[in-house]
C-alpha cells in the first residue's frame, strides 16, 4: 500500500478502504507521509467527498491517534457536547453549572477562540485566578467535587486531526462535510463520550451559512456517532445574528451570570434549555420526566438559585476568585466607549454575525492569529436585535474595552463602520426567527 | 495576493486571473511556495481543469521560469518535435537527418525512458563514444556544420515545469489534460521553437488510452501553441502495439539504421513521413512542393541514401563511432536468447504495448526509478504484429540481452508471462489500423 495509490483512488471518486484510511492517518500520525501527499489527498477529498463509512473510519482513526480518556469513572453515561461556533456563544459555561443540577457530569475540553468566532477558554481566563489548563489526573477529582471540569484541549487527543487541521487552514481544504465532521466527532471520542449532543450553529456567524448545509453537517455528523456506537443528537441553532446581548469576554461572562441567576436572555435560555434536555435524556438523569416536565425544570433551574451555585461552586473548584455577592472577579473592567448610532429610523432586519464578530476582534475580543493577545474587557453590546424598531439617531450598540486598552482609535471607527455595515435597516417588520431552527437525531 | 486564496480559487471552479498564475510559478520557481501548497492547487487543477486562456499563462510561465533558449541563429523557423512517448517509438534519430536533408535546421532536447516509455537520450547513448550531454554553448557550431544537434535536457530551462513534474509524479496530479498540455508546451517554448510539430501517441502503449482523450490532448497543446503565437501541428499516431519490429535500446538503433538505409517497417516510415511533412512545411522548407510531392520526395530520401549519409553526419558530429562500412557501433551486442511461441493458432488481434513495455523493463532495457542502470542489448524483436497469422508454437517474439547481462533467470519467464498476457490470438483476421489516426491544426 502506498500514499499515491491513495491519493489517485480518491481522485479517481473511489471509496477508500479501511485499510487504506488506517495507512493514511497513520503515516500522518508518525510523520512519514510527506505533507505534499496529505494536501492532495485532503484537496481530493474535499472535491469528490466520502461516504458514511469513510467518514466513521476516518473518524475513528484520528480518534485512536493518540491517547483516548478513559471516563469511566463518571456517574452514568459520560455525555459531551458540541458548537461549531458562533459570535456570542456563551452557552458551554451555563449548560455545564446546569446539567450538574441533574447529576449529568461532564468533562468538557474546550478551545481558544480564533477568527472571529469566541472560544470557551478564552471566556472563562477572564476570570481572575481561573486554571482553565488543567492536569488530565486532576479530572476524577474535580468532578467528583462539583460534577464538572472544563480545561484546554490537550494535545496528546486526536494528534493526526490538529496535524491535518493545521495543514487545512493553509491548502483551502477547511470547507468539506467530511473533513469537518471527522474533526469534531474524533475529538468528542477521543475525549470519552458515548453520548454526543451537537450544537450546529446556522447563519451568517456560523461555518455553515444556510440551513441546507447545517443540516447536512449535522447528519454527517450523526451517521457517524451511530455507526462509531456513540448515541448523537443534533440541535440546529441560528447563527444569524449575535446570540444574547453581548459578545466578548467579560462582557459574555456577565451575560453568564444573569443567565444562570434568572435574568438570561430568551435567545440564550432556549438554546441552553434544548441541549440540555438532550444532554440529561442520553445521560439517563431525566428521572422518568416527560419532555414537557424536563424541559420546565431545566428552566426552573436557571431561576431558583440552583444552577447559581452550581455555576459558584465551578469557578471556586477550579480556582477562579468570587466577590462577597457570589459574583466572579474579572481580570479586567469594560468600558463603554462608544455608542453606534442608527443611521435610519425603522425595523432591525438583520445584524450580521460575521461582521459583528469581525468588528470585536477589531476592538480587541478576538485573534486573527494563533498568538495575538486578547483585551479581555474589549466587545459589543447590542441595545436593539432583528426585529427591534428603532428611530434615527437611537443607540444600536456599544462598544467596549477594557480598562487597560491603549486601542489606536482608527480601530474603534473601523469596527463602528463594520458595525453600521452588519445593522440592516428597513420599514418592514420582519418575521421572528426561531433560536432552534431543528433537531436531529 | 496569497496561496490560499489561489488555492480555494480554483477549488472553487474559479479561473486563475494571469496574476494568480504568475504569483504561483515565480512562487515555485524560488522556493518560496511550500509543496503542500503546490500540491493541494496541483489537486484542484485536476479535479476542476483550467480553461484555455490559463493553460496558456501557465504554459508562458513556467516558459520564462528559467532560461530560454535563443534560436536566431537558425536558418528559417525553428521548429520543434515532441512525442507523447510510447514503447519502440525509434522517431527522433531518423526524422532528425531527414528533414535536414532538406535543410530543416534542429536543435533537439530529449529525455531518458522511465516505466515503460523509452527515451531518446538512450537510445543514443546505445553509440559507442556518442556525447548526448551538448553543452548549450556548442549547439550553434554543431547546427551549422551537419543542421542538427541532439541533447539531453538542461536544468535550467523550464525549473518549475521540473519542481511540478516531480511532485505531481508523488501526488496523483499527473493526470490532467491542462498539466501535461502545459508541461509539454512550456518546454518546447523555453527550447526557442517558433513552430511545433506534436505526436501524440494514443492507446494500450501511451499516455492517453484512446482517441478522444488524445484529441482532447492536441486541442489543448494546439490552443496553448496558437495563443501563445507558436504555430503547432498535432499528429494522433497508433500505439496500441509497439512500434516498427524491435523495442530496446541498440535493438532500436538496429531498426533506426534501416529505416535510414529503406529498409524499415512500414508503420515507422508513415509517422516519420507524416511528422517531417509538418515539419518542413512549418519551417518554409517545402520549396513550393505540393503535399503529395513532399511526401513522396521525403519517402525517397529515406531510400537514395542521402537521409543515412545526414545520419552518419549526426553520429560522428557527436563522437558517436561508425565501422568501416559506415554502420554505428554500439555499446553492447544484443543476443536472442528465448522465443516465445504462440500457444494457440489465428490472427494476431492485439499486442498490448504496455504489456510489452513491461516486459522489456524485466529484461533490463529499461528503468522503474530514475537511478536504474540499463542494458542496452535487452529488448524485443516482434516476429509478428496485429492482424498476421500464426499457428501454434510459432514463434511470436525473441527476447534479446546484451552479452554482459547478467539477467536473473526468472525474470526471462516473468518477461515471458507478460509477453503471452500481451498477444492475443483470435479466429478472424482484425482490420488494419492505419499508423496515422489523424491530423490536427
Amino acid at each position: 500500500m502506498n500514499m499515491r495509490d491513495i491519493i489517485i483512488a480518491k481522485r479517481d471518486k473511489q471509496s477508500l478502504t479501511d485499510e487504506q484510511i488506517r495507512f493514511f492517518i497513520s503515516g500522518v500520525t508518525d510523520g512519514s507521509i510527506p505533507d505534499y501527499q496529505i494536501s492532495a489527498l485532503l484537496m481530493a477529498i474535499v472535491l469528490n467527498g466520502m461516504d458514511e463509512r469513510e467518514m466513521t473510519t476516518l473518524t475513528l482513526e484520528m480518534a485512536q491517534s493518540g491517547k483516548q480518556m478513559d471516563l469511566s469513572y463518571l456517574e452514568g453515561i459520560p455525555v459531551d457536547k458540541h458548537s461549531t461556533g458562533g459570535v456570542g456563544d456563551k452557552i458551554t459555561p451555563v449548560l455545564l453549572p446546569l446539567i450538574a443540577t441533574f447529576g449529568v457530569e461532564t468533562v468538557k475540553l474546550s478551545g481558544r477562540g480564533l477568527g472571529f468566532t469566541g472560544g470557551t477558554v478564552d471566556k472563562f481566563e477572564s476570570i481572575q485566578g481561573f486554571n482553565i489548563e488543567v492536569d488530565s489526573k486532576d479530572f476524577p477529582e474535580l468532578v467528583k467535587k462539583t460534577g464538572m471540569v472544563i480545561s484546554g484541549q490537550t494535545p496528546d487527543l486526536a494528534p493526526a486531526d490538529k496535524i491535518l487541521y493545521s495543514l487545512r487552514d493553509v491548502t483551502g481544504t477547511v470547507d468539506s462535510i467530511p473533513l469537518i465532521a471527522s474533526s469534531i466527532m474524533s475529538k468528542k471520542i477521543a475525549g470519552g463520550a458515548k453520548a454526543i449532543v451537537l450544537d450546529v450553529t446556522c447563519g451568517s456567524g456560523a461555518f455553515m451559512k444556510d440551513y441546507a448545509m447545517a443540516k447536512e453537517l449535522a447528519e454527517a455528523m450523526i451517521r457517524i456517532g451511530n455507526l462509531a456506537g456513540r448515541r448523537t443528537v443534533a440541535v440546529i441553532t441560528d447563527m444569524d445574528q449575535p446570540l444574547g446581548r453581548f459578545c466578548g469576554n467579560i462582557l459574555e461572562m456577565q451575560e453568564v451570570l444573569n443567565t444562570v441567576t434568572g435574568k438570561g436572555e430568551e435567545d440564550v435560555i432556549e438554546v441552553v434549555t434544548e441541549l440540555a434536555f438532550h444532554l440529561i435524556t442520553l445521560a439517563g438523569k431525566d428521572a422518568g420526566m416527560s419532555s414537557e416536565v424536563l424541559r420546565e425544570e431545566i428552566r426552573q433551574r436557571l431561576s431558583d438559585g440552583s444552577c447559581f451555585e452550581k455555576y459558584k461552586e465551578l469557578i471556586t473548584s477550579q480556582g477562579g476568585v468570587l466577590n462577597a455577592s457570589g459574583s466572579p472577579v474579572y481580570v479586567d473592567t469594560p468600558f463603554d466607549c462608544m455608542h453606534v448610532n442608527s443611521p435610519d429610523a425603522g425595523y432591525v432586519q438583520s445584524v450580521r454575525a460575521d461582521l459583528i464578530g469581525q468588528a470585536s476582534v477589531l476592538l480587541g475580543a478576538g485573534r486573527l492569529s494563533k498568538t495575538d493577545p486578547i483585551d479581555y474587557g474589549a466587545g459589543i453590546g447590542f441595545f436593539v436585535k432583528t426585529g427591534d424598531r428603532v428611530e434615527r439617531g437611537d443607540s444600536l450598540c456599544a462598544l467596549y474595552q477594557g480598562a487597560k486598552s491603549d486601542l489606536p482609535e482608527e480601530r474603534l471607527f473601523d469596527a463602528m463602520d463594520l458595525i453600521l455595515e452588519a445593522y440592516e435597516i428597513g420599514p418592514d417588520k420582519p418575521s421572528k426567527k426561531p433560536a432552534i431552527l431543528g433537531v436531529i437525531s
